[in-house]
């Protein structure tokens, strides 16, 4: 269960960095939605090692299987199973690593956790999990898209650099898909520095929903807060979440945060779309503080299994910065969570929406 | 499920603000663990209102009963129920509230959701849901004291006052709960003064687990950094969470937030105490965004339901700033969550830790 | 969550025979349903015991309290929690039993499992924590009954005399709860007998949906045979289930048991109503081996937990044959599996049915 | 959800009877458990069409592959997908069953659901779906044989004929998979005639594990008897399940019924291994009834979508009793649902047993 997201719309990932294939198992879409192949491999081409010079240079073409589920382009309602190979996968590149617990990584927890670990890379822990994921939001969009709900992202900041403008379209049309054109030139320079360096660098993800009818989450446990907070997190790297003002509110007074509402909309929106944990219709809108990646090239101290240290410097195609790779993944968890929502309302309530 | 938290210790709320009762129902105890309804009681004192003189004065008892699951002080293994009835519930105060939609407040999202709703208060949404948490709070820390495992807490921010010191004890000596002494004076004095102007402020919660063993946690969907995400995201009125660096790690390098491990400790906890989404044996960090008090006395516009706009302050006993009355809250769904990533790793390796 | 039954009209029961109050939380009810105390009170009052000559004397009222979820006699859309105090638990009766493993009762194993034990009754072993499923099944009923699925049931075996009919308007009519008012007369005999012999007997159950719409219940897992597997063999005391023709079917061919379809109705109904999982739109049947009761008054063999054997006559308020009250509990279960299925049914297509 | 079995091994199948592939992902297997390909590839074999005389002859080689969670054979702790190419998928031979719904199928039930259907096979309904199942049992059979628990089974009943012997060891060794040679040989010749009459016939399948130690199960709602019914009653075709004396113990009495334990063992075994829903140490003990396959090529009556009359006869590949075929898969189930009751009786105790 440790491996599953969501109540209605479940998605299950599995597939370890350097095993035979990474996928996912969606179990929940409902039939009849028009499930276009093309749509999940722009997905997971968005999520794809090798895209541009910022990112890790390791080759996977990433190509998607349909396994079941669909039928004549459209989803049957049982589960959709989706396969991907791993095909570049260099064990080789981890042999040095195999007794050393890289700082920043999850060797020792894991190695606690089981008992044994695949030390041929980060087995679970590795981001390349997230290609499940990303596969699964494809569906979840197409989905939504029914209802007339749709996901933007991008990034917001790195290192120092934060975006000013919310051009979500201009995302896109950049390597690090920020939605301010001229910062991304910024943070691109800060990532070439990091790689430069042998380094990485930080930096903050931006997340928008829009079409979300008022409605949808639940008061307590299943706050849409709640379950969009264990979606990012659950995403590698991040350590950190905010929703609408997130930490900004907490030096501001209630008269100042109080949304609004005029009977047909929100004024502002500090709630970022939920309101006791349940949409309100305005914006959602979630940020993610992910950490610079751990694999850097610099020296650095680190524990072996029999407990001594020494010094590793991680060879290897890491990215310098992941922050535009977590952007599709954290869009398709913002999706898969939503979905989840949807069908619960539609439990509750009988109806579409 | 909504109202559940939990996989294996399965905390499941229930009652509204203006209803018979709270209570809650934890299924998962083990057995054998000793259960003193004092130190359940202690915990629901922490949270009671009209503990201090800032905080709401509804006057509350909070009396405990445990319902099942306990016998001669000790736990069964079977279901604990408990319960606190409502005594002080003033639903004529809200009366007047009936067909307007509090600014800030769930009352619109709510409406929209159920499609009727108890005017009468804050219903599922009201903080009061949270009385049963605290008291399954208590449980867990009982058993995780087994283990060696404890959970402390306090705020560390109050509008722009900032905690510089981490005195936990010291915590439970003001009425902010802040680990500060000296930046606690400040901080009273900064919702004294929200009090005055009848208007509220936010503020930081910080918590802190330890003796948490590696290995708890899952390296995917169930990271423990998502877990502890949903937990601290589904508190009323939080609006952010960080862990370890949190976003404060985005501007950083790798080669510096990367927690160099000696073999036996990590000398910096900019994990948090989570690597890969599980334990790596150093302090479990969370830090929650708590946003300012919704309910404020200053007169605000607002809509009604039949969509007119209309002006109204929210007179009655409530909370300048509830970071106080947070602290507890946090520090149970913290104990909760580490109980139930406890149980898991008892599964997966068939022995205690 | 082993105290839980159902996955979106979630129903957790908690209490032990001999503890302060056994009682239940329902979370999934949909808002807006009509919760009429006296419905509840009503079938409460059919499980009770001392309701008539062939059952226990065991005097509780069994009166109900509703504690949440629910207001001005409609459902909330929240957790409805639902309390009955024991109060006529002798708990003395049990002290000779302390260190005697019952017969046939959960003894043995239960210590097995929790190392520990209230010896003063059955624990959550005992039938009385049945209570909190009619409870949640009186809900279900009610929510059931907008869409016009009712659930009726009876006693149609007693030891070898059988129920030739099925009048289930004359079910109620008789303490057997037999929907042969002949047969119930020999029933009743049978009973009387045993208990004469300070011995009891066991008998089978069955129960009826009626009004079910074809498409509830799923193709593979969540077979809605399945469910109601598990639904009725959740029931204390049962231990056989069959769904439409049963074990009968074993004997015949499939040109027999194939049902036949003219387009609007089937001409059999050797599926019980459900055809590869889902609900085809016939009744819903289904039968419960009911064993004979543990608890007699008959001189038997047992373990001490020393590990000598003695011989104990299990004196108390015990049924000859429990089959009348299981009736109730199993219409109970049976409405619970239902009311999840639709719900499930609604989040897969967005619509009421 | 609803393609998913069990809270912690939790064991999710996909596909369709005529898409590209079967499978499964098992999430919760502990790490080191040693996995043996060539083992769930015999599981497979046992379950495989074309094995014999008796059987379907269509030719799936049904060759698993293992995508995850294994390296180096062992489990590594993570999620096991496994999956099994679909080969001999004739489509066509459906062509002419697109507009019928077929006796005793889930066309019609399958289409109200969904709204739409892949009308080439039975699509999830198919017992092909129970290809990842048994691979799921050869996991589990193979963490479970490291505590000292295994499952065997057999047919007991075809038609009018019954087993009077239990040798497990013989089942294996006749195309029925029945525990006793000589009916084995009546119950083949009865399946033949059946055959030759395009008709098909019932039986019986018994399931036992032995070496369950005491304490796994739940005492309500997560009994172990209720667990097992789900499971069994999951498999296509089952329409009935008995734990021990099952309907048998209807018409005895409690004296005769009651298992006596003398300290050491029990003497009887009419509880079938569960006492209170909690395994007692005894052997588990399961039957289950398996109506007669419901693709026959004797002509029947069945109604079209358009909702007409028509005749047909189901030509193709079918099996006239599916007894022997359900054997490995009832056995998985009953590995599968053990498993999980293992592991939680671990994180209830914290201990191995």
């Amino acid at each position: 269960m440790s491996s599953s997201f969501g109540r209605l719309f479940v998605v299950t990932t599995f597939g370890e960095s350097h095993g035979p294939a990474v996928g996912v198992v969606v179990d929940g879409m409902p039939p009849g939605i028009k499930v276009e192949p093309a749509a999940i491999q722009r997905e997971l081409d968005r999520r794809r090692p090798g895209q541009s010079a910022i990112t890790s240079q390791r080759a996977e073409a990433d190509r998607v299987e349909i396994l079941s589920g669909v039928f004549e382009d459209a989803s049957l309602g049982t589960p959709i199973a989706m396969l991907v190979r791993n095909t570049d996968a260099r064990s080789k590149d981890y042999d040095a690593l195999k007794d050393v617990f890289r700082p920043g990584h999850a060797d020792y927890s894991y190695t606690q956790k089981y008992g044994l670990r695949d030390h041929r890379g980060g087995g679970r822990s590795s981001g390349r999990e997230t290609v499940g994921r990303v596969a699964a939001g494809a569906l979840a969009r197409a989905a939504l898209a029914t209802v007339g709900v749709s996901v933007v992202g991008g990034t917001v900041q790195v290192g120092d650099v934060k975006a000013a403008r919310r051009d979500w379209e201009v995302a896109e049309e950049n390597p690090v898909r920020c939605p301010d054109a001229m910062a991304a030139r910024e943070m691109a320079a800060v990532i070439m520095h990091a790689r430069d360096q042998k380094d990485s660098v930080g930096g903050v993800i931006e997340v928008v929903a829009r079409g979300v009818p008022a409605g949808w989450g639940d008061p307590t446990m299943a706050k849409l807060d709640a379950l969009l907070g264990a979606a990012m997190l659950s995403i590698p790297a991040t350590k950190g979440v905010e929703i609408g003002g997130g930490f900004g509110m907490c030096a501001l007074s209630g008269s100042q945060t109080n949304d609004v509402f005029d009977g047909k909309r929100f004024l502002t929106n500090f709630a970022g779309g939920i309101a006791g944990g349940i949409s309100n219709g305005a914006d959602v809108l979630v940020r993610v503080a992910v950490r610079p990646a751990t694999s850097i090239g610099k020296p650095q101290k680190a524990a072996t299994k029999k407990g001594r240290t020494t010094t590793i410097a991680i060879e290897g195609r890491h990215d310098p910065c992941i922050c535009p790779r977590v952007v599709p993944v954290a869009e398709a968890m913002m999706a898969i969570t939503l979905m989840d929502a949807w069908l619960r309302q539609r439990a509750l309530r009988g109806r579409d929406k």
